[in-house]
């Protein structure tokens, strides 16, 4: 079967509301927005973002559906017989900031490309993943993620999950750091191996297991006792996902280069940001143990197996 | 004459120094630290930071001298001549974010950069300039800066204050926000128009014109009283800041690509700063005056002829 955009629409489409619903559950207090654009070129998107909550102090989570008749030869450099071609692009971001430092924050994003639709051959592949940035470490909390990240995936391949979860650390990797920026989980990008319905259920598994992997650690973490030390070390820390996203990031940079919708593109930078010359935790703090332990690359299921 | 490094050195090592004593002296409690360093390729620098001082929040006054015996091909594509030979690179770089909102943020930059000295046909250039990011816009500070800038370069030939600060707009131009990092002033690269000496000549006098630029502006807004309101606006405005010095600063971006020294390439960003999602001030405020009226291209010096 070739590939069909209505069901992969109605699908993101419901899974940013079911997610936002779920943390809307988690926090008891937040309640999401819903702010609805339109591109002039082609679609728009819905931008839902819950603000100073009681558990998040910001949640984002971005549904948009974005079309164009012609595809730029930049965007189709590594296969230049899309070039020209109409395409769609389709997808859910999500990124959530907690306040107490101890709860992770956390990314998500499930996307579809399409070009050449209703063609004689269009092209087609999904992406996506999500991927967890702590502050303070826990084995337990890294283990219960990467074995929902690894169950996701699992029937679709058993050589998928390694590669997903290498690709993530891969992926999350900042450069001038020489740091993780979190534990990792999963990546896929410009997937289109299985057959289409098999690709979509891959990207539906990983895109509804997301919530079951994040909420627990939620849950369990969101009412330790926190003060200055720990807010001050997570604000640094949020410094390092502003690099990321700004330095680094793909989708950020892309979409911020090719016209995008700035502040739906930015809504994942954190709220309160700190960045002070030098500043590195006390050999052997928690602090510490976070960079030196937790922020490399890791099998975080070996005790498991 | 040629090229000679030694001065240069004195020169920007000295500045350092006299803009750090200044900015203690305006500020009035806090201290520069020291931090020196070096560099495993060559050369090394000294970072100099005030935090938490009464009028300026964080300030950064870096001294840095690197050198290399064989210049990158990339660091040479537009003087592929050069590619392979030694280098040396200097420069002082200062970034000053106050605690009031009402002070405006300001970035000043001295450099100087020198291959195949000794050699039959050594290359050099200066570039540098400054540049003033208010977050509450008054048009005689703006005055003030940019009649400092003109009359730092009136000297050397009329046509370069335009110029300078032409360049200076065209550089701080945040593109996915359609706005202008600040008011300007000057800015210059790769100049060598001119012969070594009345080059040099033209760098010292930027280089020592900043501070009488920057400090009665510091003076005249420090005492203003403020509230919430104004410093959630320069938090958030801060943003702006982070936003084109990650995305678009060609010696941020070149600096961490290269193996830069991370701490001192990010002493630039400012200490505490805000994303909020749709963040826009009520038409007609103080705060949306800056953008609507400050942060656009314009002849500061119009009223003044």
């Amino acid at each position: 079967m070739s590939a069909d955009t209505r069901p992969v629409r109605a699908y993101l489409s419901g899974l940013q509301d079911s997610i936002c619903s779920a943390l809307e559950a988690e926090d008891g207090r937040g309640r999401f927005n819903d702010d609805g654009w339109t591109r002039a070129e082609g679609g728009g998107g819905r931008t839902r973002i819950l603000a100073e909550g009681a558990v998040f102090e910001k949640a984002g989570v971005a549904f948009s559906d974005v079309s164009g008749t012609e595809l730029p030869p930049a965007a189709s450099a590594r296969r230049p017989e899309l070039s020209g071609k109409s395409w769609n692009a389709l997808g859910v971001s999500v990124v959530v900031h907690p306040r107490n430092p101890y709860v992770p924050t956390c990314h998500a994003n499930i996307r579809f490309f399409v070009a050449g639709a209703g063609g004689p051959s269009p092209a087609w592949w999904f992406g996506g993943g999500w991927d967890l940035t702590p502050f303070y470490g826990f084995e337990e909390d890294a283990a219960h993620w990467h074995g929902a990240a690894r169950d996701a995936v699992a029937p679709f391949g058993a050589t998928l999950h390694p590669r997903f979860k290498k690709s993530c650390d891969d992926y999350f990797h900042l450069r001038h750091r020489g740091e993780q920026r979190g534990v990792g989980g999963l990546f896929f990008d410009d997937f289109d191996e299985l057959d289409f319905e098999s690709s979509f259920a891959l990207a539906r598994s990983v895109g509804d297991a997301f919530m079951p992997a994040y909420r627990p650690i939620v849950a369990r973490r969101k009412a330790t006792a926190f003060g200055e030390r720990e807010r001050e070390h997570q604000l640094r820390r949020r410094g390092r996902y502003v690099e990321f996203n700004l330095l680094q990031d793909r989708g950020t940079l892309f979409g911020l280069q090719s016209g995008g919708r700035t502040e739906s593109i930015l809504m994942s930078l954190p709220p309160l940001v700190r960045w002070d010359y030098g500043a590195a935790p006390a050999a052997g703090s928690p602090e510490a143990r976070l960079v030196d332990f937790f922020l490399k690359p890791r099998d975080w299921l070996e005790n498991l197996k």
